[in-house]
This record gives C-alpha cells, structure tokens and sequence, in this order.
C-alpha cells in the first residue's frame, strides 16, 4: 500500500502551533495518522516492518548488512540511545575520550562517570569546534585510551563539529569511534566509513521526523560484536538487543510500536523529499530564511558562520535589558510559534531549530513574529 | 474540553485484529486520536498535562502527594521503569532479596547482576505463590538483606503473588519493599500503604490501556528522598526524574509527547468506566468467559484457581501430538485473534490476555476462533 506522502504544509494538523524546537518537533499529519493502529509486537506484519526500517536506516546513512554494518532500535529517547552506547560498548579495561563543546557533550561526561568509565574530558568553548590538533596531542599524551566519543551537531550552540576529520585522525590512532548523531543524521551528510565511525546514536525525532519513542544506533557489526560482556544495564544492553532484533526478529521488552509505525511513515516521506540530500536542502533553506530575517531585525548567529550547523540557530539576547526570555518565548508561544526556551551556559542566546516539518514561509512568519513580540516588549529592532 | 469517552466495542480501530496479549494491547480508537496532536514539551500546556497525569495516577494508586506519594514518568518500556527502580534505590551497601516465580522475578536477578547488586534469590515453581514462612525464614537468616523485590502479577503465568501479605512482613523486619505492578496497578486492587510498599513500578501500556512509550513508579516520598546518589545510570536516574518533573515540571530528555497524549485520554476512559473497579470487573468478565469457554473445550488453567489472577490465563497444551504453538497461533492471528506467542519455562503453556479493550463478546469469539483452529489442526476438543 502507498502512503500518503504530501509534502507540503497542507499535510500539517491544523490548530498545532510550529515547533522550532530541537524535538519534541513538528512532524506531518500523516506521520501521526500512521499511529491509528494496534500492532502485536510479536506479529510477523510487525517483525517485517522493524526489519524493513532497519535496512531503511542503513540506506540512509549510505551503508548495508552486507557492507558490514547494523542499525539497532532502542527505546526511550535518544539520550537513552547514547547511553546504551556508552554503557555497552567500551570494555572494563577502557578509557574514553569525550570531545566536549556544549551540553551533550558533557552528558557523555556524566554517563561515563556513572558507569565508572575512566575518562579525559577535552573541553572548547561553545562556539568553536574541536582542534585536530589537540585531540591528536591529547590522544598521544594518553595511550591507554581505547574510545574517542564526539558530538556532530552540538544541539547547544547548533554547531558542526568536524566529525569526519575527527572520527578519521582517531581511527588512524587505532581508537574505536563513538557519535553522538542525534540532530544530524538524516539531513547532514557523514560517511561513516570515511570517518573511521563504529557506533553512532541518533533518535526518531530528529531529521527523520518522527514521533519520539525510542532511539537508533548504527554499528559496525564486527565492533558490536566485540562488545559481548561489556554491557552495564539490562535495558540498554545495545548487543543484547541486537541479537533480540537479528535472532528471532523482536525486541527484548515492548517496544513503543505507535512510535515505530510513525517512523515507517516517516522514512516513506523522506524517500519522497529526495532521501537525506532533499532533507538537507530544506533545512538549509529554512536555515537561510532565518538568519536572512533575523539579520534584518538586528540578530546575528552566535556560532561563526564557517562551523554554524543548519539544524539549529543560535542568536545573542538583545541587549536591551527590558528583554527577557521567558516573557519572549511565551508570547512567541500565544501566536502559534514555540522556539527552544532553553539557554546556553556562557553566554546569553536563544535558540531556534529549523528541522520537522517546517518551511521557509515558516520561518519567515517566525521573524515576523519575533518582531511583533520584540516591539510589544518595547525592545526596537534595526 | 470533554473528551469522547465512548466505552464499548464502537470505540475500536476498524481494522485491526485484536490482542489477547499482555501488551502491546487493544486501545480504543479515542486513545489512538489524542496521538494526533505535535506538543512541545517544555510547553505550558504539556507541562500542566504531566502534572495532571503524575496526580491522577496517585489517585488510582489510592494515594496523594500530601499524603507522601509522588508519581514518576520514565521513558521506555515497562522493564525500564523496573531497571529504574532497582539501579537507583538500593545504596552500595545494600541487598536486595528478590522473590521470583516466573520470567519477570527472574528480570530483576538479572538487573541486581549487572548493577553488581548483591541478591539473594528466592525461587517458587511457576505456579506456586511466594510462601510467608519461607520469606520470613530468608529474611531472618540474611539479616542484611535491606530491600525486598516481588512481582503481584506474574505475566508468565498469570499467578497473583500475595503482595499485601509479603510486603506487610517485610516492612515489618525493616525492608523496603519494592513491586514490579506491571500488568496489575489499575485493575487489582493493593492498599500501598497496608502493603508496606515503598516503590511500585507500572508501564503506561497495561491496565490503563495507553500506548506503550513510558514506564510510571510510585514512590514513598520519603524513601524516594533518602536514595540520593544510589542511581547507577544517567537515563534511568529515578530521583534525577523526580527533581525534574517536580522542579521545572519538565523532562531531563525528551518525554514520548504522543504516547503521554494518549494517556491522558485512557485515563479518562478509566475514570468513565468506574476507575480501577471498574475495569478490574470487565477483566474478570473476560476472565470468567475465557476460561468457561475454554473449559468447554477441555482446557484447564494451569495456575490453581486460588492465586490465579484475571490478568492472563495460561492453559497446558492439548496432549495431542499434531499441536504446535506456532500453528496455533498463526492460524488465530489469521483470523483476527493474536495471543502471546510465548510459552513458559517449565511447562508447555500457551497464554491469552484478558486486557485492553476487550469484552466478554470477544473472548466467547476467541474461543470459538480456537475451536476452529483446533479442528482444522485435526485435533479434538471435547
């Protein structure tokens, strides 16, 4: 049966405000009606559909089975995703290096910490990306370390660490590549095997545009079986649930299935948009609409443009000191647009994201409203 | 805004065939809608639902904030909400006795081994409940044993453990108890406090009917409170998860917005049916008719009368040679009927659900289903 693959903004529910979040996000009404059903976790029609996804996520990360790669579904959110990662994965005997410029990176830090995972914690400010160099020096300084972890688009800032150049300098130093993909799998281009990548973690509601409800890693199979024993946690057990999904074709505990059915949906209207070339192209549009419109109310991005990401903007406060950003978000929110309300640590920014189901007449009704709302908060734009 | 809160077989997704398993579950259609909606989660509004849901799920405990309970929202499956529980409330110091007969006691060995959780292991046959005696004997001889895990209804088999009983004699020798309530909390009624209980650990997909997506633990605030530092995991973080819906009335990461969605309307629907009363007397209902139906064919439950609980009935194999399970329930699910393909351990059982959005009109239909099934297998009923 062909699905319902529509496009464009019609195939929106109506009365949802815009999310401009980095997810929970703004998915397509198709995707959400994919979810009107009951499926026995153990049916065979539901076994096909994880093993047909499965294949799916590989396609869209430019690998395959039989290239030696296997893509996992883990449930909960794609933190949960990172952390079967970490927990899994790296042996008693290990050392992990985190590369840290925002706060998922620090997550990884407080994972590994939680699991006793020895660790060296290598630190940028949040607006710059990691250096080759540092990493190489750190690496060299630290023989014992066994796994190099990074994050692709630091969902803090919205920035773009190098992680091909990164994941390729810490293969040939013979270290076992973990990423964390999460908001750029699916719309921002990585050859794994080019990267030197073992592990990557992503989530279904990120650039694939599903519902939330569980997690994906992709794995090089020979480094996942390599892992046997390594496991910390029962739910997380990442090999564990690989050999539930590859033995008799079910996850090991219910799996969120309205979630996964969605998630089909979902991967039908990325093929449709031109598979993850297409997917990118949007939100590089939308990206460009933003920071176009922004600029045109005073905004500049926080992160400089040559390692500013497409996934997520982020802008300095005004400096008006009448601005603030509870009283911003929530009247952005009264007219139908929620942005991330969150903010950076170091320094004062908001942040806008640019992915789900979204357009460039969104983004430009989003400066519109940023606008609106910055004059009736008595703050002047240019 | 009322919500459609049609209780009969109307309410159902035309369609789909339905789940006599212990979850994924048959839900109504109006539960599947309420999916139909993108919330951000760090919005007013969504954050007011959490609210609303953590205090009703107290009231369908029986209990309240100001009266010392608080209500916990994890994501993943139900055996997530279990990990959660064990990896995050047992101190380094402690141990933990575990009282299993069948799969899901033996989950939580499993989870006590990988958190290194020192445990003692108490074992009964599958269909045999926990013996006071035995448990106290235990309990005596390992005097540093400081907390007491048991399951009140076992899936495998379907069997009630005494939970009132055990929980009361061990909170009387200074324990903390801790309930895996999975298919029991919302239709089989437990006194909390007369229990002794100090941690409950449900899922969103079982007696409530919701979607699968989130665990739910009940907490003694008290005892909640005094586990701080104990969590072994990041994502499984149970106080963390508390501080976080109770301080900022937010998620640390991503919360499954649909399937909370979808929750919110099945608790209405439990409230329309008269609350966890009511539901509990349509699942005895449909317990009464399975197993009459059943008996009439020549199928006795295996688990005795007295402690078999009217969750899920399992029956022994006819002695019939030409039957496999395998048939048996592909046949079924052909004609619309899918049972838990599973069987148990230690004697060949098949198992049949009595939850979800089930009446007695659909188990004397299943049962006759099964009379057809079994005659075109070639196999004689009575």
């Amino acid at each position: 049966m062909k699905s319902n693959t529509d496009l464009t903004d019609r195939n929106r529910t109506p009365g949802d405000k815009l999310l401009f979040t980095p997810g929970p996000l703004t998915t397509s009404h198709s995707v959400k009606t994919a979810m009107l059903r009951d499926l026995g976790s153990r049916d065979h029609e539901f076994m096909r559909l994880v093993r047909n996804i499965r294949d799916r996520l590989l396609k869209v990360a430019g690998v395959s089975q039989s290239s030696g790669w296997e893509a996992i579904l883990m449930q909960g959110s794609g933190t949960f995703g990172v952390e079967s990662m970490i927990s899994s994965v790296i042996p008693p005997t290990g050392k992990l290096l985190i590369l840290i410029n925002g706060a998922y990176g620090e997550r990884i830090a407080d994972m590994a910490k939680r699991h006793r995972i020895p660790a060296v914690l290598l630190r940028q400010p949040e607006n710059q990306t990691h250096s080759l160099q540092k990493v190489e020096e750190t690496l060299a300084a630290n023989p014992d370390i066994s796994h190099v972890a990074m994050v692709h688009s630091e969902t803090t800032s919205g920035i773009f660490n190098p992680v091909e150049d990164l994941g390729r300098l810490a293969k040939r130093m013979g270290k076992v590549v973990l990423v964390d993909g999460m908001s750029s799998f699916g719309a921002v281009p990585l050859d794994l095997e080019a990267a030197g990548v073992d592990f990557l973690a992503s989530s279904a509601n990120k650039c694939i545009e599903g519902v939330p409800g569980f997690a994906i890693i992709l794995a090089r199979r020979q480094a996942l079986l390599a892992t046997d024993g390594f496991a910390r946690t029962l739910s997380l057990d990442l090999l564990s649930q690989w050999k539930g999904l590859e033995g008799n074709g079910q996850f090991r505990f219910t799996p969120p299935t309205h979630s996964i059915l969605a998630f089909s949906q979902a991967l039908d209207e990325l093929d449709a948009e031109g598979g993850p070339e297409g997917r990118q192209r949007r939100y590089q549009q939308n990206h460009r609409a933003l920071v176009e419109g922004m600029r045109r109310l005073g905004f500049e991005p926080y992160v400089p443009a040559q390692c500013q990401g497409w996934i997520i903007t982020t802008f300095e406060f005004p400096k008006d000191p009448k601005f603030t950003l509870e009283t911003f978000h929530q009247k952005l929110s009264d007219k139908g647009h929620v942005i991330y309300p969150g903010k950076l640590t170091q320094v004062d920014c908001f942040r806008i994201g640019n992915v789900g189901r979204l357009f460039t007449r969104d983004m430009d009704n989003l400066v519109a409203a940023i606008r609106e709302v910055l004059s009736e908060m008595g703050i002047s734009t240019k």
